[in-house]
């Protein structure tokens, strides 16, 4: 199924617009799977079945299973496979990815063809032969990093003359979008440029990290992020002391904000 | 051993700016490795073997590795490995990770920890919070992405008002570099861009791709990359029919070029 498709049925089917961040952090998982001997998708398939009728999509940072080695990606990998198998949510690699077109070839492969992922998440510093290799998977979804959630977003996003960076990444991702399969990535602590965002993208899936652990404007995101914005809470409910109670919390809260808007 | 002395002590001992590619593509493997059962490690091994009196660095790009799957990416590890133990020459691991800082830390520990790398290289568009778990590592070695050789760079790294994107990327890592461990990445296809930087950067180590196969003008490459111009080549070199013949021609004509600068 394309990923659109997929996002827009779970989002409808569950009446959410949270995302799950899949961050993996051994030292602070509970010690019941830590004494399991594999962890790390034991607590991912804790998560995913105490939340799938809650969410609209879920989404792992390859960062955290990488930094476990070769346990870390393999367990990554089986979890998108329960995940594919058990539940019809889609799942948003976030890997970041940007290089010149002939490797970037060889990362759309390990995203969508080895780890079987539904979208991912890709930096746009390198230009268009960076992303069309992604691009060129009809059926996934490409989010372009826009305006990030971080401090150091200012170095460089919020730089430029006639506009700054990140609006013109926006343009260049409507551009981009000629099998509508792109969408942007823009942090919930930059609530009045997401509405500028938003207006240039139009329908397109905005996916919105930044929530809790770092600060941003939850009542904004939901407010501006257009029809398709994807709220992502990590930590805040991976390990809260009981995940499908944070998880419910959080999208109600949502969908209480996108009341309001409507 | 410090990237830099490592990198200092190869370049001096074989007389070499050569860095060599180890970009990973089995279709183009010789039919010998892909009938053993290890075919990357064994075709890394022989052009290690082959080269090593001959170049400055190593530099396998992670994607052709993670295309392959948990395979590869553990061939890719026991390569590293192979290269530490069997030679002085230091190993960039070309990943241009890019994220916000605690995922920073996990791709950081990925690169250093785990792969066992002397150097990586990293994506400005996050800003510092993005780079600074990498350079919080003073021992290795940081190539910021400042001008890269592909044919999108144009789509924003040219781009800016009183100064293009990639002049500002250059400026902010001189300031990033508090521990001596940064240095940039600029593409053989934009000599005279490569000469700006070089002037901002100075001595800092300029990893330049984009010679051979890209395209890239490699006698002015060599005469406006600095003392530390370290020049890549990959496919020309490792897929040739005679690496060792191969990597010894390119390192004879850059340093002819290296006296026609002097």
């Amino acid at each position: 199924m394309k990923f659109l498709e997929k996002l827009d049925s779970a989002a409808q089917r569950n009446q959410s617009q949270l995302c799950v961040g899949l961050d993996i952090d051994l030292s602070r998982l509970p010690k019941k799977f830590l004494d399991t001997e594999d962890p790390i998708f034991n607590f991912n398939q804790y998560i995913v079945e105490n939340t799938c009728d809650l969410v609209c999509a879920y989404k792992p940072n390859i960062a955290f299973y990488e930094a476990y080695g070769i346990y870390g990606l393999e367990a990554l990998m089986r979890s998108i496979e329960f995940i594919n198998e058990e539940c019809q949510v889609p799942v948003i690699l976030d890997a970041k990815r940007g290089d010149v077109g002939h490797t970037a070839v060889a990362y759309a492969k390990a995203i969508f063809d080895i780890y079987k992922a539904d979208a991912t998440t890709v930096n746009p510093y390198l230009g268009y032969d960076a992303i069309e290799p992604f691009l060129n998977y009809q059926d996934k979804g490409i989010f372009v990093l826009c305006l990030t959630s971080n401090k150091g977003f200012r170095d460089f996003q919020t730089a430029g003359a006639r506009e700054p960076l990140y609006i013109s990444v926006a343009r260049h991702v409507v551009e981009w979008n000629h099998y509508g399969n792109c969408g942007v990535v823009v942090g919930a602590t930059s609530p009045e440029e997401l509405k500028e965002v938003q207006k240039i993208v139009g329908d397109m899936p905005i996916l919105i990290p930044g929530v809790g652990a770092q600060g941003g404007d939850l009542e904004n995101s939901v407010k501006y992020g257009g029809k398709r914005a994807i709220i992502n809470s990590s930590r805040n409910i991976i390990y809260a002391e009981n995940p499908k109670k944070a998880a419910k919390a959080l999208r109600d809260e949502i969908n209480k904000f996108q009341k309001l808007r409507n």
